[in-house]
C-alpha cells in the first residue's frame, strides 16, 4: 500500500470514530437518561482520547511526508489532514489536556453562574480559559497559523482563511446601514403584534415535520427529536436534527426546525464519494451557518413561504388571532431590540455578533481584562441597543461559547448571514420561479440549487471560494444589506 | 503509578469504549435512520477495531505480569482481565479477522435464507462459520481453556466454569421429568384458550411502562423503546430496554418488557464501586438469564402477579374475553408445543435448548456434518415435540446464533432457567410475604432481595458461586423441576 492509501484508510477510521463521538453527543441531548450523565462524561473522555491520539499519531506525519495524491480531491484531503495535524502539533500535550480539563469544568460553572446571575462565580474560571486559549493562539501563531496573529490563529479553526481584520472591515461597512435600518424600523408607526394564543405541542411537532419535508429533509437519513437547545448532528448519511416546543411561541419550534434542516441538508447534500473522508463534512462554520440561515430567513421567513405556513397553521390550530397572510408575514418578521442573541430578529442579530467579536478580540489581545468584561459588555450593549442590560444572564453570561473556549467562533454566525445574503441573490437569479414553489410549501427547488452549486462540494474548496463559485461573484456584505433594507422597509411601510 | 494502577486506568477506558460500542448497537436497533446502515457498519468496525487493539495490546500483558492487587476485588479484576487477554492471545489475528468478516456477512445470508426458507443458500456459509469456530475452539483448547476440550473452550466465553459434560448431566436429569410433565399437560381435559381480542398499541406500551416500574426499573438510569427483537443494552448507570407490540398478542409486549427489566435490573443493581471495571457487568450469560427468567416467569407469570395484571388489563382495554383472574392465569401460562424457541412456554423451552445443545456439540466435535444438520434437526424435533417441522424458518433457520458464531451460547438459556429455579426457592423462603406484594403489582421486594444477594456482586464471583452464595445451596435442576411440576399440575388440575 502507498503512503497515501495507508493515510486515507487510517483517516477513514478516524472519521468514523469522530461520527461516533458526535452520535454520543446527540444521544446525550436527546435520549440519555439523566442518571447516566457522570458515566457518559467518562465515555466521552475515552473516545475523545482515542481521537486525539489518532490525530496526533506520528505515523500521520510520516504518511503526509510520503503521500502522493492521485487527484484534486486527494490533494485537498492531504491539505486538510496536514493543516489539522500541523495545528495539533503546535499545541503541547500538557496545554491540550489542560484546556480539555478546564473547559469541561468551566461549562458547569458557567451554567451555575448564569442560573444565579452571579458573574463573580464565573470570572476566575473565565480568566483561566482566556489565558489558556491565548496561550494556544500564541503557540499556533508561532507555528505560522493565522499569519502569526493570535486571534486569527484561533479563528482559523472555525473559518479557515478568514482574518480578524477582514471581518472587522466587513462589520465596519455593515454597522451604519444596520443601525440606520434599526432606527427607522423602531420609529415606524405600524408595529406588528406578537402572537398571543397557545399552540398545542403535538400540533407544533407535526407541523415541524411537515416543514422539514417542505425543505427536502431526507427522513431516510435523518430524524427529528426535541432537545433543550436545538442542534443538528452527524455527517454523511446520518444527519439528525432537533427542535424545541414552547406553547406560546410556535415560531421558535418552526424556525429552529428549518434552521437545523439547513445544517443537515448541507451534510446530506455532500457528494457520496467524500463519505468518511476529510471532504465529507461542511467546510466551515460560516458556510454551515449560511445554509441554516438562508433556509430559516431568506426562504423560511419570505412572504411566499409564510403565506403557506399561515394556511397550515390555521388548519392545524384554528383561529389564532391573525386573520390574513400579510399580517402573519409581519408577525413572523417582527423587529425589536432584545437582550438575547438567540432570540434576535434578522436586523438585530448581526449587531449582537459585532459586539461579541470586538470584545473577544480584545480579550485575546489583552486589551480588555476579564475583570472589566461585564462593564464593557453592558456599556456596549447600551450604546448599540439603547437598552440597559437588566441581569447578567441577559448580558455577558448568556452564551456558552467563551466558557468552552470557543474564541473565534462568534463571527462565523455573521459571516454565515453575509454568505446567505450572497447565495440568496444568486439563487433568486437562477431559480426565478422559486416564490411560486415556496407559496405551495415547496422549498425543494432551493435545496436542489444549493446542493448542486454548494452543498455537494463538502470540504473540497475553501469557504470563500465555494461561496464565490456558487454565486458567480466574490462574497461581501452588500447583498445581505440590500435584502434586509428592501424586505424590512417594505414590511414596515417605510 | 504502579502496574496495577496503570492497568486499571487503561481498562477503565476500554470499558468506557465498550459501553460506547454497546450504545451504538442500541441506536442501530431503535433510532438509526435506515439509510445510515452502511455508514454505521464502518463506524462499528472502527470502534471494534479500537477495542480489539486495546484488548490485545502487549502492554496489558506487561502490566498483568507486574500487577499486585490491593484487595479481593482487585485480584478478581486481574483474573478477569488475564482470562480475556489469554483467550485473545490464543486466537491468531488472521483467524480473529476472518471470523469477524465471515460472521458479519453470514448474518445477512442467514436472514435471506430464513426469509426464503432456503437451507441450501445458508449451508456453505454455515460450513465456513463452523469450521472457523472449531479452529478457534481448538486454538483455545490448545491454550488450556475449557480443560483442553474444544466445545468447553467456546462455552467458557459465555459461562465461565461450565462444561459440556456437566450441562449434559443436568439436561439428562431434566429431560425425563420435563417430557413426563409435557405429556401429562397435553393430555389434560381442560386446556386454556388463547386470547382472541385486539389490544391497542398505545395502551400496551403504557402498561409495559407500568410493568417495568412494578419490577423496580430505575427510569433515571434507563429508558424503554421498541425494537424488532426486544433486547437490553448497557451497563453501569445506563441500562436501556426495548419491547415490541403486536395488537393480537399483548403478552409478547408485557413479558418481553419484564424479561428485559430483569437483565437491566442486574446491571443497574451492581455495586457502584465496580463501575467501568471488569466487575461492573453481569458475570455470565447464564446468571444474566436467571435474572430475566425469574422476573418474567417465577414472578411475572405467578398467580399473584397475574391477578394484578388481569385487573390492569381490564382497566386499560375493557372486556377482552377473559372474565376472572384464575382463567387469566391459565391463559398466561398456556402450554402447547410449537416450532419456535422464542415463543415457547416454560415447560417446552428447555426441550428446545437441549436439542440445540446436543446438535452444536456434535457440529463442533465433527460428529455431525453441516450438510446433515437439517435432517438431524427435523428428526430430533419430531422425536421431542411430536410434530414435524413444516418449514426451515420454523426449523434449523429460526435462530441467528449459529450464523454469528455463537456456539456454546444456547445452553446458557437453560442454565439461566436452572439458576432461576434455585433463586426462586431461596427468594420465597427469605421473603415469605412476596405474593401479597406481587398481588398489588409490587415486585420491588423481589428486586431488593436479588440485588442484595446476587446482582450487586457483578463479576466478583464465578457464576455457580454467586448463585450458590445467594441461595445458600449449590445450584442444580431440582428446584426448577419441582416448581414447574407443582405450578403446571395445579394449573391443569392434574
Amino acid at each position: 500500500m502507498t503512503a497515501f492509501a495507508e493515510l486515507m484508510a487510517y483517516q477513514r477510521e478516524t472519521e468514523a470514530l469522530g461520527q461516533i463521538a458526535g452520535r454520543l453527543g446527540w444521544d446525550q441531548e436527546t435520549m440519555m437518561p439523566l442518571g447516566a450523565a457522570e458515566q457518559r462524561s467518562e465515555e466521552m473522555a475515552a473516545i475523545e482520547g482515542v481521537l486525539h491520539a489518532r490525530r496526533t499519531d506520528p505515523r500521520v506525519g510520516d504518511w503526509l511526508a510520503g503521500a502522493q495524491a492521485p487527484d484534486a480531491a486527494g490533494q485537498r484531503s492531504l491539505a486538510l489532514i496536514s493543516r489539522a495535524y500541523g495545528r495539533n502539533a503546535c499545541i503541547p500535550g500538557r496545554l491540550a489536556a489542560e484546556i480539555a480539563r478546564v473547559t469541561s469544568m468551566a461549562q458547569g460553572i458557567w451554567a451555575e453562574a448564569r442560573a444565579r446571575n452571579d458573574v463573580a462565580h464565573f470570572l476566575p474560571t473565565l480568566e483561566r480559559v482566556v489565558s489558556l486559549k491565548r496561550e494556544a493562539g500564541q503557540a499556533l501563531a508561532a507555528g505560522g497559523f493565522g499569519g502569526g496573529d493570535v486571534y486569527d490563529a484561533l479563528l482559523d479553526d472555525y473559518e479557515p482563511g478568514a482574518t480578524g481584520a477582514g471581518i472587522a472591515a466587513i462589520f465596519g461597512r455593515m454597522r451604519p446601514r444596520l443601525v440606520a435600518l434599526r432606527e427607522a424600523l423602531l420609529g415606524a408607526r405600524h408595529v406588528p403584534e406578537p402572537l398571543s394564543h397557545k399552540f398545542d405541542k403535538a400540533g407544533q411537532l407535526a407541523l415541524a415535520r411537515e416543514l422539514a419535508s417542505a425543505f427536502g429533509y431526507d427522513w431516510n437519513r435523518g430524524r427529528l427529536d426535541t432537545a433543550v437547545h436545538p442542534f443538528s448532528s452527524g455527517s454523511g448519511n446520518d444527519a439528525r436534527i432537533t427542535t424545541r416546543v414552547s406553547e406560546t411561541d410556535p415560531f421558535n419550534c418552526f424556525y429552529s426546525t428549518i434552521h437545523e434542516v439547513g445544517h443537515a441538508a448541507y451534510e446530506l447534500g455532500i457528494d457520496q464519494a467524500y463519505l468518511l473522508t476529510p471532504l465529507g463534512a461542511g467546510v466551515s462554520m460560516g458556510v454551515h451557518e449560511s445554509q441554516s440561515r438562508i433556509y430559516e430567513n431568506q426562504l423560511g421567513r419570505s412572504r411566499a413561504f409564510t403565506g403557506w405556513l399561515f394556511e397550515r397553521m390555521r388548519e392545524t390550530f384554528g383561529d389564532f388571532g391573525v386573520h390574513d397572510a400579510d399580517t402573519f408575514y409581519r408577525t413572523v418578521n417582527r423587529v425589536q431590540p432584545g437582550f438575547v442573541r438567540t432570540e434576535a430578529d434578522e436586523v438585530h442579530y448581526n449587531l449582537h455578533i459585532m459586539m461579541r467579536f470586538d470584545l473577544e478580540r480584545q480579550l485575546m489581545s489583552g486589551a480588555l481584562a476579564v475583570s472589566d468584561l461585564q462593564e464593557a459588555w453592558n456599556a456596549r450593549f447600551h450604546a448599540d441597543f439603547g437598552v440597559k442590560v437588566d441581569k447578567p444572564a441577559h448580558g455577558m453570561l448568556q452564551d456558552v461559547h467563551w466558557s468552552v473556549g470557543l474564541f473565534g467562533y462568534f463571527p462565523t454566525y455573521a459571516l454565515g448571514n453575509v454568505y446567505a445574503g450572497c447565495l440568496n441573490k444568486a439563487l433568486r437569479a437562477n431559480v426565478p420561479d422559486l416564490d411560486a414553489a415556496l407559496a405551495q410549501g415547496d422549498a425543494a427547488p432551493a435545496t436542489d440549487w444549493l446542493r448542486e452549486n454548494l452543498q455537494r462540494h463538502g470540504g473540497l474548496y475553501e469557504p470563500a471560494e465555494v461561496v464565490a463559485r456558487a454565486c458567480g461573484f466574490a462574497p461581501d456584505e452588500g447583498p445581505l444589506l440590500d435584502y434586509l433594507e428592501a424586505k424590512f422597509q417594505a414590511l414596515y411601510g417605510l
